[in-house]
Formats: C-alpha cells, structure tokens, sequence
C-alpha cells in the first residue's frame, strides 16, 4: 500500500482524508498548528494548550470507531459555558494536561478512535501566525490574519511565525517515507502556508522523493486571493517551499448552480477559475474535473467560525486521486 | 461468582467498588439522581442532562482501561470557562446530548472505559431532592440540603422527590437477581437516602434475597447528624425501606490519631460511634474493625465541592465483606 501523507489543516484536509481512506490505509495527516479561532483559540489562550481543532477534524477523519465516537468528538455544546466548544478539542485539551504533552494526547486519542492511519501536528512548537502589511502594521493570530482584507493594505510584505517553529521529527519523517505527497485544499493563507513556514518544511518537501499533488481551492477568499486562478496558487506555495515541485495539480472545471453560485458570490466569493494559456510550459501535470460536492452544508449555529458554503466532494476528489497513486 | 449490588453514590461508593472489584467481578453498582451541585449542578442547570458525577466516579472505579483513561475522566479543568469542570462530567454530557439517553450516554461510556461489571442510574427520571423544614420551608436541590444545618431548624418533616421519579427497570432487575446487596457509605440524607426515595426502589429491596449489608459512616454531618450512634442510621434506613432488611453492619471501631481528628472536629464533624448496648435484640450482626484509610486526602483546588477528609480504606473494607461474600 503507497504511503500517502497529506499537508493542510480544516475541513479541506478532512475531505481528502475521508475520501482516501476507503482506498488506503496508509495514510498520515500532518497539520498545522496555527490555529487560534473559535473554540480552538479560547481553549489556547485559557489553558495553554496547542491548537486541537484541527487535529480532531482529521481524526475524526481517520476513524474506524463508532459513529457515535465520532459523532461525539465533532460535538459542539449548544448552551451555557460550552457553547459553541468542541468535544473533541476539550479532549485533547484534557488530554494534553494529563499526560504533559500534545502528541501524547493526540496519539491517545488516535488510539480511542481506533484511527487508520497517523495524524501528526507539523510543530510542537507554540507558535501563532503573524503577517506584517505594507504599512508596516503587524497583523498577529491565524484568525485575525484569516478574517483581514489584507488586499486593501496593498498587501503584505511577510507571513511569518512567531516564535519560529521547527519541524516535527515525526512529520519529517513521514514526508521522508512518503510515496505520495497531497497538499491542499483548504485556506491558503492560514491553513495552507502556514506549514511551510515552520523551519525545516521547505527542505523536508524538497528532498521527499514523493510524487507531490496540489489540490487547488474551489473559491477565492476575499480581500486575500481574489483575483488568483490556479497557476497563481501554485506559484506561490512553489515560492514558499522553495522551487517548482508539483507532479500534478488538481482543480475543479465546473461551474456551480445558480443557486450554489449565488450564495458564496453574496460572501465575496469567487470561483476559483484558469485560463489554459497559464499553463504553458509549466512542469506539472494539470487534472481538472469536476470536484464539488453536491450537499451545501448547513451551517452550525453554536460553531465560532464561518465554514465554506462551497466544498470538494470527498468521492470525486479520491476517484480521481487513485488513478494516480496506484 | 457471586452477583454483587452497591448502592450510594460518590466517593462512598466509589471506594466500595474499588476494593470489591479486586476479588470479584460481577459488580453493578446503583448510582442515586439527585445530585445537583458542582460541575454537575452547572451542567444540569445549562444542558438539562441528568446528573453525571456519582456516574463517573462508579465508572472510573470499575474501569479496566489504561491509568491514563481514569485520570483522563477525573481531570478537572483548572482555568478559563471550564474550571472546576470534570472532563468525564462533560464526556457523559457530551454522549447525552448525542445519544438522546442518558442510559445510552452510560452504556457508551462503559465501553470506553472498559469497565468490568455495571453502573445504572437509580432512575432516569429528572427529578431533584426536597426537604421540608418543621417549619414549613422547603429547601429544593440536593447540594443546597446537603449543606443546610437543618437540625438548627429543629429538622424536618419531610425528604421527598419533585417531581417523584420511578425505579430504573435495570436496577429493578440487578437488586432482584443480587446474591448481596451494599448500602453506604456516603452522604445520609443527600446521597444514600434519596435512592429509596424512588418509588419502587424500598419494594425492590424488601423483595430481594440476597444478603443485605450496611457500611456505616465514618462521621457526621453537622447540623444533619450530629449525634447519630451506628444503631441509628441503621434504624432509619430501614425506616425508609418500610422494614428491617439487614443481615450485616459494617462499623469502624477505631479511634483515629488526633492529627486526623482536629482536621474534622474542626469542621463540626464528629466519628460516628457506638455503645454496645446499642445492638441488644437487633436483627442484624455487626461486623466492626478498623476501615479508615491512612491516606488523608488533599483537596482538590478546583474542585467545586467539598469532600470529607476521613475516608474509608478501600482494602480493609473488600477484605471484611470478602469474608461474608463468598
């Protein structure tokens, strides 16, 4: 079975993970730990502890326990001091204190949600996401950063962590050991990138003789990639990381319903769109499909953060990736 | 193996099931409702689950998984929103709310703590425990009788449940099938009486064959119990049950050193003891030793509960029932 490890954080990585699962068992989520919004970001800064909410979506992902398992760790309380707090981030939470450290909790709890698969934390290292705009003006938190038009500001001129973060040993390994590498999709700046500003990341994808897919963004986020079509997406992580990597990228053909369309062009959306004359000459092979799902989700009313109401169908996304990794 | 029912709640309970659990493993332990304060009392309050604490520390005593798992369901959060908060409190709440039961909730709970023998809520009824003072004023909620001084009061005339709650079937069934029947310790009239206040529960007991055991209170309550001998709390017992059902009596007969006593006397508590002239003609044997622990607990700082500071010796307790339980 090819070792697959895929890169990102969020409901995007959820997705991949869930649809590749049913195809492989060899599979290690590495995440992101910039996360500092919702019911994560109150549990971090009343308790010290490293940023659970991601963490728990792809276990959750990866696990072959009961529905009621994984139902319970997805739970948010609807009333009272919980509200809006996940069951699973107090876990890990609770976790984490009991034994003294993250990846002893996330490890636990794989163990409890009987998880196919690895899910590793990119750091262990307490970092939070900065970005520093043109103006000079510091913007600090990965929720902050996520919620800010940062276009208006002509821009920025830096994403960074502080304080520097290192690789884990145990991501470094995996992304060693991987055949496949999977990136994307999920928010470019604050969930994608993110992982390649830890030390150590860059060089750890550049040396990884793994076949390497990026899977592109559905919508654009607004004040941040408005304009960007698919090559530009690409380019840039290729910047982060260093130089050209990609074997394939994969990016969705097909325009939405009216109905689907209208409602994310409300919120500033738009769709994630190419022209065939961006990728000439370009050293990756292209896949486009049609990759959207057809539920719209409904939204939580007790979650803390605003999810995407246009998502990569877990079926497609996984059909299409196993003609790849054979 | 012999079929061995507790009845109680809290730490009471807690330790017979800790030490029984050692020589026998056809264990159910029957937890009273009505708790209501601390965690619990928030969670019952703000979520309208049922009462999850004595629930939790059954559990927690019967469980066979890792020491990581126990430590996990008694951690208490230390700060922010949850503090004071038991994780195990928030996991049963959790399960409640997904499950629709909170029958389902234990049953689900067990099996993650993999738990040898069961623990079943007296009833499933949400009902909350009164108390008529001879003055006419009615003290409504179990952790606000628990800490009344309603002696000063000049007592009461009246314990009672609002709404009335019905005996669990499942309990029915385990006092039924019991080959011993446990009762205590624990708090009298907040914690071991309120279980024979559900209608059914004295039927079930004064039906059953099994042997029927009374484990004494170390001490008393002030302003509850102030001069209760052994013989009284075993008469009004029997009292609520409607007839005397017990073949034993378990006592302490040990004076403890004066460091240990200052801590309670302090505290108004006083050791519960005895005069031999107490036991002529009774229907019970006494079975009287030295159960206190020599452990003298540490308060928990996040706790939101007071908790007695002399305790039963789980060890020495299992070894005396041990010799009758055969």
């Amino acid at each position: 079975m090819k070792k697959i490890v895929t890169i990102g954080g969020g409901t995007g990585q959820f997705t991949v993970l869930s649809g590749l699962k049913k195809f492989n068992n060899n599979l290690t989520a590495i995440v992101n730990m910039v996360d500092d919004g919702g019911s994560t970001g109150v549990l971090r800064d009343e308790l010290g502890v490293l940023p659970p909410g991601d963490i728990r979506q792809c276990l959750v992902a990866l696990s072959r326990s009961s529905e009621e398992m994984r139902k319970l760790f997805n739970y948010r309380f609807e009333k009272g001091s919980f509200k809006g707090h996940s069951f699973g981030n107090l876990f890990l939470t609770a976790l984490e204190k009991i034994s003294g450290s993250f990846e002893k909790a996330v490890e636990e709890a794989a163990k409890i949600l009987a998880i196919s698969g690895r899910v590793i934390p990119v750091t262990i290292n307490d970092t939070r996401l900065c970005l520093r705009l043109k103006n000079g003006q510091i913007i600090r938190g990965q929720s902050k950063i996520e919620n800010s038009f940062f276009k208006k500001h002509k821009g920025f001129t830096k994403l960074f962590l502080e304080p520097k973060a290192k690789i884990n040993p145990e991501a470094k390994r995996a992304i060693n050991e991987a055949d496949t590498i999977i990136i994307g999709p999920g928010n470019f700046y604050s969930s994608i990138i993110p992982n390649f500003l830890v030390t150590g990341m860059p060089e750890a994808i550049q040396k990884s003789k793994a076949v390497k897919i990026y899977i592109c963004n559905l919508v654009s986020k607004p004040g941040q990639t408005d304009d960007f079509r698919v090559s530009d997406y690409v380019r840039i992580i290729e910047e982060y990381i260093g130089k050209p990597i990609f074997n394939y990228v994969f990016f969705n053909n097909k325009k939405p319903s009216q109905k689907i369309s209208s409602r994310y062009e409300e919120e500033g959306e738009n769709l994630v769109w190419f022209n065939n004359s961006d990728f000439k000459g370009i050293h990756y092979k292209t896949v486009s499909r049609n990759f959207i799902s057809k539920k719209v989700p409904t939204r939580n009313q007790v979650d803390k953060m605003k999810r995407n109401l246009i998502r990569h169908d877990a079926k497609k996304l996984a059909k299409a990736l196993s003609l790849i990794i054979k």
